[in-house]
């Protein structure tokens, strides 16, 4: 089951460098293990902004609220969701 | 070159109906050659909505526009565009 | 798996009022067969409008999309759609 | 009587996170006396936010405006309010 | 219990002057008969509009959606609905 | 002539307690005072919100102003200013 | 006692051209028998809108508002009215 | 050439009080010698803010712009700027 | 002097095609005239949208209005103007 | 390829002064080392604003991305991304 999962992220200015560059790594990681799974399916940035596109395939609206509040970055971020499903014209059988 | 495009539909409620079917129909193979040609990368429904999230790639926005100005749905669609880039931290080398 | 969704109706003014009553009494006959059924497991009018907050019982988005297309009065509302999980305070081993 | 009320929880990235954690138990322990006494009828998350729907019974507007007053997290919330009240066609004796 | 009830009257161009004339004396009816009521206690034009801000005094909102159905005007109407009570720094006995 | 007035007051988390507490007693005299002198006419709370719909009776726009700007709470407030003007179906004299 | 008058003009696509053509004729003679008399004190155009900003001077709320629904084209407009005082800083006695 | 500009004036709640004066006190003279010259032409209050309306008089968008840079208070306000021009049917002829 | 001006054209599904066909013969008539006399200056298409973005460089805000109330397609489209001015940092000269 | 970038500045009230000036300098400098190789074609000041509408010319959606993130005011700045294209009426060819 798909979502479209659309961040802004937005880290004050005076926050601490260091930490935010820890936050980031660990994002990185997390992020990574979830593509591996085939859980985060697809991630595009949106030009000019510091902000993602991103379609998760989940089992459940659960599953998707657990991976999404386990994202180190998810403090900073401003998420919107939007539930999609396979489209009745498409030629492809994973586009579900 | 990729870029999300979202599409309402919205068919006034008295517009003819083997009309609106021809239109529907010349629409799917419009979209169907896309698709396969590998221009309309990914198409999604939004659930509860006549509504879809797509992805295109292309060489230009000017090819972007064309391809969207032939849609034979474009009258009755309201459209809203986000140019996209590769997210640096992606596995997936076609993530482009 | 539940969803939130909120439908207003609008009806023009001058839409043919027999074939208003006819779609009418089919939207309240497939109401409440998916209410028998479970699947339209809430709904409540807001207040001084025509409108109402629904809470849906469905297995994916997909079923969710194409019981919402099968309303009889989908042409004339506007919806919106929140996906929803269980809260992790609560009591109740049915507010899934 | 029933109301809609929507929340949205917003806690500083820089408040004290052991006085949070006190809070937040406070929040609990409230929700839940209400919940058992059939106040707080409803509660689910929003997937992928830090917010809730909830469905309140109460016996009038200035009940419910002492119950969210009497909310530990008050201060750190978006609040909606939507009066509802029994749909026509509902099956279900307690949707009132 | 008291409701604020903002109402903004649209009544198309092309409409039927005879027709709209005849609504607006069966509205002007309706609406002094709950003013005597006392269930419609207050009501103000908002100046330089076709719209008004009024104070309902009900049981309970399924008594409030049912005046507001009554009315009239009702399919011409735009309406918001603020449920109100008693603020405690009044010294007015009856702004309840 | 009379204005509705709708206040949203928002006093930041860290703000001095002994201070706000002092602010909101000059608030409660000014507002009392005004009330009894019949310029503050009617207050109401929107229920679940720290907010108020209040109606003022005032000579002139320069006298709401002068009024508003004296309240003790109005660098915490946010407000709307709507001009009313007496309805002409009202059967109550005093509803001017 | 000043206001400030915000107008959009629409006319539909389709409105008989010759009663357009009457309408602001009629328009303009109210617009100047105001003008002349020191109510509707300044007007100007929103460059390239059908659109102004005008300034009236009037007794009373209940004055603007007979002057503004005397319009010709009022059921063509869409309005914004914002009450205005003379600026403290002013040395205009005339900016009242 | 004619421009109006509506400024609201946010002064942070801790701002240093004597540092606030000394600006609002060089906004004033700064106001008044612009006004003394016939650049800006007019202001008003808007009632119960702290904000303005301004008609601006100057020979050119730079020249506003230069204008508007200087004011001691342009970094606490927000501005909207909507280019104007004479009315057709004005029958004063400075209404330029 | 510069202006932004944003067009956005919306003509009507069921309007007469020969007529829409005449009228933007006219605008592109029309529009390359004020090319060629370099008060149009430029013009893009916003991709995928029936849009564009234009810089016109005119002597007044009145002649800006002019200009535009003379399009063709005028009555089909929503507007959305920008003043313009010089940018310091700029190293072309007609970037005026 | 071309994009209009709309960017609007929002430097703290209490950022060191020093710092920004700092930072201003740096943008100033890569402004024009890019203006200078046609990359910024065209930036002009909103009059009144301290934000830019700009016309950049890249290779690719990515381009435009990496060259607005090297902007050294880049934190401070809020961005709006449109994509154009060629109109076809235009008599310029480098309206490209």
């Amino acid at each position: 089951m798909l979502f479209m999962v659309e961040m802004d992220v937005n880290i004050p200015l005076d926050f601490d460098r260091a930490e935010a560059a820890r936050i980031k790594a660990a994002e990185k990681a997390y992020f990574q293990s979830l593509q591996a799974a085939g859980t985060w399916r697809h991630i595009w940035r949106k030009a000019g902004h510091y902000a993602n596109v991103s379609i998760f395939a989940v089992d459940s609206n659960a599953a998707l609220h657990d991976t999404l509040m386990g994202l180190p970055l998810y403090p900073f971020m401003t998420m919107k969701v939007t539930p999609l499903c396979r489209h009745p014209s498409s030629l492809h059988d994973d586009d579900r």
